[in-house]
């Protein structure tokens, strides 16, 4: 309802009225309100937890796509994802921050900007309030507000002239770099088993530090999906989820499948090497996906707060679970055999279903709109094939599929959400994202060649690019 | 010493002071107790944080369980993993929380229900008075309650009428979701390799909804065991973790054992796939105990309360290394050779004995309360194998033989419990759980049967009923 | 800058100020700073979230040995690893915890204790106060307040005399237990594939017991490489990984290389036996350091606290990344194809880097303090093979030598820093690890022997030893 980067106006209101008018804060509102220093502090506590449960993700993403490719390329598979984790750290850093929220954090936390000043791509500002109470009146675009990540001075104390109504720049960065890492695991697991290393890398810096900051700050910067759209995307269905899949899908297509994975008009299996780590990678994303969503309410100092982050684990835990169980029924019914790569992607697809709006569901909503992103996963996998399009772990139907259905989902439980509202953003990121990877992908192509040679894709990539093998003991059946 | 889930009276009464008498609050007051809103949000935090922990539990016992199956029953071992934990968080959410807590939360935690005028199974109140201030008189009984969990309303604030001494309900009902979810992953360690996927997912719904709710209810919703007997189980070395296996137990009973593990007098040793995997389980398990005894403190937001819970971590951690210890030390002197899946389950059994009082020993105590679990895995196992009772993963010594002990261990920690009050709870406990899911496991056998082929035993479940290998990338010796 | 377990003086004052003149305390101060309570539970819930983090490290280590030793030695590896952590946190209850802190940590807090009356090793105080405002004039040296850690009665409350303004006892042993552990935990990597377990262990247990305890108390217990030289070690760059790292190198000269690692002069490769492991390990390494790093600002209950926790987790993520990256590229460079193994011991090399200033480094700084890491064990791992050191992990490199490199930078980012502050507390620490753990060694070594027998080692310590394979059903290779 708010802009997701903007808090509560009451709890802003509440915040600067106990700052500024310190002295007549009598002692009963004290004891009905967590005080301005317990608020920041519980805030940036969110953070810190929930950042932390968000990079625990970039483990589970690891574990998962490794545990579905081939034993011949595991240790890429590893490579990339620690590579690319590590690289979206530094290019979030360098440029993605600042390009994302433009002003910082503070100024848009302190209210001092009129969001509505604020147009997309290359805005500029009519007016507004810097930090030290002066009137902004220059033009600020994107590329002026590129520069690294400042956090606060070290020791900083309630005496600076500071707003510490929000929450630590500190926790905040770490908060939403997870976020952006997450972008670019998505698209690890669709193109695996045959894309280079190095090409795949240069496509994770411009996605981490240029693509995703500025569709994300359209929504979460204060733009205009925000306040031209009223659209809602409480943790990020579209804004995160459905653009790491929009980048994969485009990848995949550019790409090309797997050898011998269509032949004949049919899709050949190709088996995970190990199904057990492919759990254990469901499981880790699950555990960061209370961090995801619950962090994502910004806010842990009130009463309503936290209770609100209550709602949003109970629900985030939910949908995963009508996600596992309806993909396990119907793999029964349709299969005659549960599949449990199904399954885990089912849980996988629920957790996104739900990140567009954790908090006003009830829990019975939350598990049949979870339980709507299993079914949906049952189906776009072989349809992807139909089409031929080789998505290794199953990214495209659960991020992107199910990423569109929980923005729409937002219909159902969201009363101000409207249809277009809701679909708008969703084409407009959409297009955004497909045509720039899909310009950056051609010229990778164009450049250093994507794809690795037919002889290394069939010994595998490990031996053949990385020369060091995931599992040397043991005899390839 | 109190039940469960009141919280320590001087709490209650501090927080209903501060509320109701708030003007008259004095500013030195305000520096020595945490507002009420703080309370309310550090307890709310220590669920959560505690809910995501023991959520972890549920991922370490498929870790341990997958490691110790063979590699041709990984894939069934995964599928029965996560899709118990999402049956449960349904059937939990849909009957179990409101069986378990049949008047709410927030009623028992005002104080509101006198609990002695509760009986078991069938109960009735005799007087009460609901959230309105008003008198309750009339009877609500088990079957009366059932309905799905309700969480606060989206953005609740202190100015409603509210109580917001306790925690968020959404917090709270994560936290023993995961409780009850646990409950159902012991018991599918035990069956493994054997036994059909579908019975014992039936098994799994009708156990978190209704049997562990119920016999929890007598303890933590306020019921007999904890009026009339004072029984003592601060996190559920009974309620929790010898109901788990009890049930197993009865099922491995009723399932007989693998083909081939006794023959001709003799124990055949079948070893687990990987146990690199199993000794991850086993830390995930032990992180997850912090929540798990750490959360069950209930509440953070005093002095004492977070004292108490720090205790309670250390404490947990020390029963552990006891276990692990003694079973390491013990296998060293009587099979001339430490045995890891041993010390693994000696680590667990000491997290189980610990459960039932993680608090008031001290460290010293609590390793040796931990130490005496890894004794009784070291024996128990050899015997259950003794009685030809095939528990794959060591679950029923772990978690029913070191729940009792565990349980009477309190004895010797608290003065204030007795042998009687503590004894008997571990019988009708055992009683209940074991009647009913023995009525439970027959019925599944006669109507579905719930032993798989012995074709399908000896090929792999993976491949004869998932039709989906592990490692198909390695050859099998 | 202050003694690290000492809090910031003006948290101190203020501390004291609010309790002791509570009464004194305007509504205004406390909507500006937290009160004394909020600040207690707040600290703890920072000692209890570092440490469950820290703990989680235990399975890092774990995890990541096991992944990089051959399949034949995993179980040992795994055996190992869950028996040191256990016996590490026996040793450290009965001996260690009060060995590095001889007073208690409260009285330190407190400032009732001059730190500059206490001389090291056997030193005496020549004057100080105890927690009942007592004058203390005896001598108390260090074996005199050795005995096991003792923490707060059950359910404290703020009413009696105790100082309550920094953090419970039993977070602080929970915590500091975990830092103690992670130093045996580095040792064993080192020393795999050929160590016997039980003087492995017998080590273990001094070492946490003993020689850990003793040098962190020179700097965490207030003692001279605090007071005399500033030394400036944050959260343990040298006080507790340069120690398992000196601990490693002794003992890995002492008990040569592995049969076969160098012959004629050449390094003949020995693969690790599950790369996707290492990963794992590796992430999980990097999640606990947030605690650990984080965890080290020992306080999180005012504004300036809970934003240089922000910066701290911020800052060790940078760091690591930078190790990472710098490893990637340089592999790349030098050998043409990037090291999967490099990367992941450049990611940690980047994490012992920042541990010894986590705090005051820009992000920038951070990463590049991390990238010299990187850099340090792409070269390190060569020249110990050059040497005939065989470091089966690499933990020298990256506890060590990055652990040096580390604490040196501080002079870099801190102005406070000297350089004779620095060198001379790494060479001190150095000097006592290597003599105490080269005694203990070749004690060992004379009494019950180090190393496995010849055939022992060719089979696999799983077999030899222990009898249990890790992986009994795949065929090697």
């Amino acid at each position: 309802m708010t802009p997701k980067k903007f808090p509560l106006p009451v709890l802003a209101t509440a915040a600067v009225l106990s700052v500024t008018l310190g002295t007549a804060l009598s002692a009963q509102e004290a004891g009905v309100n967590a005080s301005t220093d317990t608020v920041f502090i519980l805030n940036s506590l969110l953070f810190l937890m929930g950042g932390f449960l968000v990079f625990w993700m970039a483990a589970g993403f690891a574990m998962l796509e490794g545990g579905l490719v081939r034993s011949k390329n595991v240790t890429m598979q590893m490579t990339k994802n620690i590579a690319l984790f590590s690289l979206a750290s530094v290019a979030y850093y360098l440029v993605g921050y600042n390009l994302m929220y433009p002003l910082g954090e503070s100024e848009f936390a302190a209210g001092a900007v009129d969001p509505d000043a604020i147009n997309w791509l290359f805005y500029s500002l009519a007016e507004g309030t810097n930090d030290d109470g002066e009137a902004i009146e220059s033009v600020v675009g994107y590329f002026g507000a590129i520069g690294p990540a400042i956090m606060e001075a070290v020791g900083i104390d309630a005496a600076s002239a500071d707003d510490y109504s929000y929450a630590s720049t500190g926790s905040d960065f770490f908060f939403q770099l997870m976020f952006c890492a997450a972008t670019a695991s998505i698209v690890s697991g669709a193109l695996a088993e045959r894309i280079k290393l190095w090409p795949f890398l240069v496509f994770t810096v411009i996605l981490t530090g240029v693509i995703y900051p500025i569709q994300a700050s359209w929504k979460w910067g204060g733009g205009f999906l925000d306040t031209q759209y009223g659209f809602l995307d409480f943790a990020g269905s579209t804004v995160v989820h459905s653009v790491g899949g929009w980048a994969a899908l485009v990848g995949a297509i550019i790409l090309g499948p797997r050898i011998g994975k269509y032949k004949d008009g049919r899709v050949i299996p190709m088996m995970g090497s190990n199904l057990q780590m492919a759990t254990l990678g469901t499981f880790i994303l699950w555990l960061g996906w209370f961090g995801f969503n619950g962090g994502s309410q910004l806010a842990m100092g009130t009463i309503g707060d936290v209770a609100d982050v209550s709602r949003i684990f109970a629900n985030t835990n939910a949908a995963a679970a009508g996600g596992a169980i309806t993909a396990l029924i119907l793999t029964q019914v349709l299969y005659k055999k549960p599949d449990l790569t199904m399954i885990l992607n089912g849980a996988l697809a629920g957790l996104v279903s739900i990140t567009a709006e954790p908090l006003t569901p009830t829990l019975g909503s939350a598990t049949l709109i979870g339980a709507v992103g299993g079914v949906i996963v049952v189906f776009a996998v072989p349809f992807l094939d139909k089409l031929k399009i080789d998505d290794v772990v199953g990214a495209i139907p659960v991020h992107l599929f199910a990423g569109i259905w929980g923005t729409m989902a937002v219909l159902i439980t969201n009363p101000e959400a409207t249809f277009m509202g809701q679909l708008m953003p969703i084409i407009i990121v959409g297009a955004f994202v497909v045509v720039t990877s899909a310009i950056l992908w051609l010229i990778l192509k164009a450049v250093m060649g994507i794809r690795v040679d037919e002889e290394a894709e069939i010994t595998g990539l490990d031996t053949a690019e990385l020369g060091m093998e995931a599992y040397p003991d043991f005899t390839k059946g």
